[in-house]
């Protein structure tokens, strides 16, 4: 929470900082990086080579705006930038960042190196990380920031103030947290409100008490959508005992939406779950393989069936023509279904406990497109196969019609049924998809396809 | 950005208000949406019927707070229920509302119905929304609040704070924007500057000259990118002449990050662009139907490719039992690339720029999955052709193993290009997919496969 705000560097600022850098233009450097937001300098902090970047840093400006600049890193590319700079350098700037960064950037780094790190902060320091770091990486307590405004609930407005004066550093000051004795959360008072009420009056009479708060093992997502869905600026965070352990700010529960919708993304298409920067080539390979070989193993027990019924294609080998049109478009419409319910259920647009109506909805649209789709491909079928003289041109056509319409009923049946079901027994209904569900619809797709036609031809 | 809290119903809430309703149980009804948050009892209005909500709003409170619990619903329904009351009334809560929230409502409505609600509103209101309509709806003006809160730079920062004091209604007071005799916009204080300085110093003395605005017609993707990036809490909007006319607060922020997620995400399925609620099965075919008419399209010419090389499968039907796993394996890897690139785009993971290492980095993965999986296709090719007793298993084993494996490399290619090419056009990438791409690789898969069959059997 920056209210600083400055000229925005355009798409060449990093080839001039690196022109001046060679150059050891100091004061030019000095005077352009003093007007650049820390965010910016960390954008282009990417594309210089270590040694480079730590003179870069250098005129970055004081220890402050130097820790700055690393928080607004990535974790794990600020832990790289700080195991090359001396330890007492690294750890003196740690020390300036807030606690939630600090711990963010320790936990990416091996045990080894994290404990140097932490035996050169202070005690107190050293301690709130260790306290950080036993919270799961997507609850309310790993994305929290510790230390947040508490206020005494018989304090004054007046004092009140001085207290918000006094503390620069504190995230997210607009709203005060009233505890009581016991470092209990009793309310919660905006800055606001505090300006415009009488100097004598003390917090508990002006707060607001019915206050929101999570607890430190609530998961990220619930945590967000609390937070979309109030319009929060922030959300205090307790532990079992209600006792104020930190907040949330909305910059935070930002990047909580954006993660999980790339999480969902990235899980539909079988491509891994989050999208991190410097992965490998093997790292990728690693993230995709599970789903290919599932869908390897579809498409082995797809090949089964299809040679199972290699008799009906010999007699009108024709019918392997349609083999890609059935399954493809069958595949489209379930991915069509699937998408539109794992996304409902990601925005709440849709609620598990409206299975039927949804279900139902889907297999009516999927009878209507069936009907619509098997009509032209069987169309096709006829002239194509009519043309190629064939006697049983009318057959052919009439099993691609049949099959195309059931299977593409069939797939979006099974598109929508599949993330409702992994929703109910609580699985992430975006695992349910990508590779997993177009590999069964290839499978339902032939079966039905061959089938048909056996019966028939 | 309200910042009462109040305890979250439960999922019985709905059906508790509604026996209550039934049983005409006024003082109870009262006591409850008193308590309620204005989000959740607009939560809830959708399971009643028109009347019974009418009856429902009438305990909601006066008529501030019923102006709020409609503002909470999405326009088309604030719309629907409006247009239910009297004329009159509907003026009066629409005057309650804020301005964003108004214009939002009015602009769906039919023009008629809309005149006739602006008539009944003052001059200065419905001027307003005329303006605010002027916008398109996904820029800047379209969704900013207008009337914020901004302050001449001369006054001091105690008149200032009394003039915070008595604005209640205004949207985001957390910053005050500084302007100039000509309304212009020079700079930006917050309430905590404000709160912290000496009552008699001026605003121009003590504000951040350099502020960050955005134009009414910037893209509000844009507006989110920049609010995320730098931790606002809110951007405020000028116009051509650095008029300051709105300000956008983070609340709106959110809603646009998971609007355009949600876009992203349905077009990727070929699925529409937008999750509206009380979308007909009709309105879902139509968006659907685009995507698959082209996904049959190719189908057609998939199944016309094959219709070329019949002889071929003639020769050796097993082939034909291979054609699902080739095209399915191809078009599993394509989507992997292709979601990899488009969501990497989407989040500024990848750069347009950067062409040539993301697309090299995709084809190398595709190489080595294509060879994997390729082999493994293939060795499954040699057993099953084997069984079946023909002469050319080994040939066949040959040919699947190279059409799955240069399938699945120009599939990771195709699918890491597109997006990349539609990008730097200026095309949203996240239409260069779905069924397009994956009926693209069904055609490059059969044309591979059936092509070197042809000339290797």
């Amino acid at each position: 929470m920056r209210p600083s705000s400055l000229p925005q560097p355009n798409y060449r600022f990093a080839e001039t900082i690196k022109r001046l850098l060679r150059r050891n233009a100091s004061p030019s450097l000095k005077k352009i990086l003093a007007r650049t937001h820390p965010v910016d300098i960390a954008h282009v902090l990417d594309s210089f080579l270590p040694q480079e970047r730590q003179k870069l840093l250098t005129y970055v400006g004081d220890d402050e705006r130097q820790s700055e600049v690393i928080a607004c890193l990535p974790p794990d590319h600020a832990a790289e930038v700080l195991t090359e700079m001396p330890l007492e350098r690294a750890a003196v700037l740690l020390r300036e960042m807030s606690g939630d960064d600090r711990a963010d950037i320790l936990g990416i780094l091996d045990e080894e190196v994290a404990a140097k790190f932490l035996a050169a902060l202070p005690q107190s320091e050293s301690e709130e990380v260790a306290e950080l770091l036993r919270y799961g990486e997507n609850t309310a307590g790993g994305i929290m920031s510790p230390d947040p405004l508490a206020i005494q609930e018989d304090t004054t407005a007046e004092q009140a103030i001085r207290i918000v004066r006094d503390s620069p550093d504190v995230e997210m000051a607009f709203y005060i947290y009233v505890v009581n004795d016991h470092n209990s959360l009793v309310g919660v008072v905006s800055l606001r409100q505090l300006v415009t009420s009488k100097p004598e009056i003390q917090l508990w009479e002006v707060m607001n008490p019915h206050v929101v708060s999570v607890r430190t093992d609530e998961h990220q997502e619930e945590v967000a959508r609390l937070v979309s869905r109030y319009d929060f600026l922030a959300v205090p965070v307790v532990d079992e005992t209600n006792q104020l352990v930190g907040v949330i700010t909305v910059d935070d529960v930002i990047d909580v939406i954006r993660e999980e919708a790339t999480e969902d993304i990235l899980k539909m298409a079988g491509a891994g779950d989050e999208y991190a920067k410097n992965v490998s080539v093997f790292g990728w390979i690693r993230r995709r393989l599970p789903w290919l070989a599932a869908a390897w193993f579809g498409g082995i027990v797809a090949a089964m069936i299809i040679g199972k019924y290699r008799g009906t294609i010999e007699r009108s080998v024709q019918l392997a023509a349609f083999i890609p049109v059935i399954i493809g478009m069958a595949g489209n419409v379930g991915t069509q279904s699937l998408t539109i319910v794992v996304r409902g259920l990601a925005t709440r647009n849709i609620e598990v406990k409206h299975f039927w109506k949804v279900v139902g909805r889907e297999i009516i649209i999927g009878v209507l497109l069936g009907l619509l789709f098997g009509a032209a491909i069987g169309a096709t079928g006829f002239f194509d196969t009519y043309e190629s003289a064939e006697l049983n041109a009318l057959s052919v056509a009439i099993v691609v019609a049949i099959a195309a319409s059931l299977s593409m009923v069939l797939a979006a049946t099974v598109g929508a049924l599949m993330p409702l079901v992994f929703a109910k027994i609580h699985i992430d209904p975006a695992v349910a998809t990508g590779p997993f569900v177009t590999t069964a619809i290839d499978v339902i797709g032939v079966s039905v396809y061959l089938g048909i036609a056996t019966a028939i031809i």
